[in-house]
């Protein structure tokens, strides 16, 4: 079955720009979210806005989700008013947030009772990677659904790839967010020592650029890091609940990650002053160079 | 002056490759080295062996060591049969040894009492990228000096670059050290958190690449995680060390450098047991693979 029209619940800081995307590739779009700014914007560019995630399903080939954590899709797949009340044989669900791998899990057999299919597609690359289209998607779930969702995936995306059977896709992401948080804490403190013993850390970091220390982080955060450019991007708050999953999985399997564990907390350091977690994720320097300059009272 | 002969000292895993990329180029080489294995190669290749860093160095325009550690650099330059009792005017020492800032802040003023120069150059990029003549080299020092060497750094390196008074190149390269480890320690409880949860970790890093979690570490250290190749590399005895200076550097300057402590703690479990110091520093991984196996008596 060709997928023609999409429901699409979530058109936020993601889902605003995924949602502009797949108008662009010619699918028609049921669009629902809670705040009514972004909806509007979307049905001048031709959405049909909805009342409820239901309706926005009830008539769609696909339904998408994204949305701010794991309970949130629970309540707007399963929930009284949710998409599995209307959902019919054939249809596919793809849920796009970041969940713990336990969510997906949980809901597939509800929905392959209705004869549905069900992905786990989390994706990587922020807002930017959202507003161009070149997000990476990592997949779990039903893998006959995968290939027919490969079309809408690559109206928004582009390194896309197939993991395994449900919760594989969030794992992915959790793994991603792993990387790009130790990355950051890796960026914070060599920025932050070059600084302190009084060299100009712009050039270290074009120094290292290319070399073995090289990541998109050095790149992209490392940039923001330097021009004190904290608007995100992607928030700590994201960040901090994406490492709590990390860290419920690694208590489910007796997993040692003490650099996991150590941002945990730094996060929350980060977090202290108000306001603090609503920063870009590199924020965490602050942290950093806060802590270099830590005042007791003596 | 156009610079015409070396005397390269410490002709190891790193020196080796660079003296044949600057033969390459048609310098003249004095060379000399602890273990006369490779010295017997590059007399092959037209270098010529000399029995002391001090005749290595008597009739160069430039000296370059490239040595295990700063104690070494030290008694190669500073000590009793050192290049400091040979050492004309206008000649110019570039130690290429990754060391503490304080080894060339302290050899500086009698290198320049004889009317010479210093350059502390480390480098990044390892066997490989002494080999293909591809180095970041990290550049402090004398800055007339660095001008000059530049066509020597052209012949053996790629992404050169001038951070600096005596010490900053060492400072740049200990900000390296510390982004590569914890880039590894990174992509080490990624991987393991992937494997563990029964998610492919070669697709993980397949679907990784090119996107946020994107870093040479995943490509390069990545791959041999995956393929138990723990051949070195780089060793986790020399990243050992690095780490160590970083954390003196932090000391000095009263950082917090939470992540590199702990790193520095990871390198001593890496080293419990025999051998395991003289492994690539990918191999960090069996620290965390073997702590998420602990087995204790009951």
């Amino acid at each position: 079955m060709k997928i023609k029209t999409i429901g699409l619940i979530g058109t936020g800081i993601m889902g605003f720009p995924m949602a502009k995307n797949l108008l662009k590739q010619g699918y028609q779009l049921n669009v629902h979210n809670r705040s009514q700014e972004s909806i509007k914007e979307l049905v001048k560019l031709g959405a049909r806005a909805t009342e409820s995630p239901a309706m926005a399903a009830s008539s769609a080939d696909a339904i998408i989700t994204m949305l701010p954590d794991g309970e949130v899709v629970e309540k707007v797949i399963a929930g009284s008013d949710g998409v599995i009340n209307v959902i019919k044989p054939g249809v596919i669900i793809t849920d796009m947030s970041s969940t713990s791998p336990d969510t997906p899990r949980k809901l597939q057999s509800l929905i392959h009772d209705k004869g549905a299919y069900l992905l786990d597609a989390p994706v990587s690359g922020g807002n930017v990677g959202a507003e161009e289209g070149t997000l990476t998607i990592m997949v779990g779930g039903d893998k006959e659904a995968f290939e027919q969702m490969m079309p809408v995936f690559k109206a928004i995306g582009k390194n896309i790839n197939y993991l395994g059977e449900s919760g594989a896709g969030q794992i992915t992401k959790c793994a991603n967010q792993i990387i790009v948080a130790l990355t950051i804490e890796a960026v914070s403190e060599a920025l932050v020592l070059a600084q302190k013993s009084g060299v100009d850390p712009n050039i270290v970091r074009d120094a290292l650029m290319g070399g073995f220390a090289h990541s998109k982080v050095l790149e992209v955060h490392g940039e923001r890091m330097l021009k004190r450019n904290f608007k995100p991007g992607g928030k700590i708050s994201t960040h901090q609940k994406d490492t709590k999953i990390a860290l419920d999985i690694a208590k489910k399997h007796n997993l040692y990650l003490p650099g996991t564990a150590l941002i945990s907390q730094l996060w929350n350091a980060a977090s202290a002053e108000e306001g603090g977690a609503d920063l870009d994720h590199s924020a965490l320097i602050q942290v950093i160079e806060n802590m270099s300059e830590t005042k007791l009272n003596s």
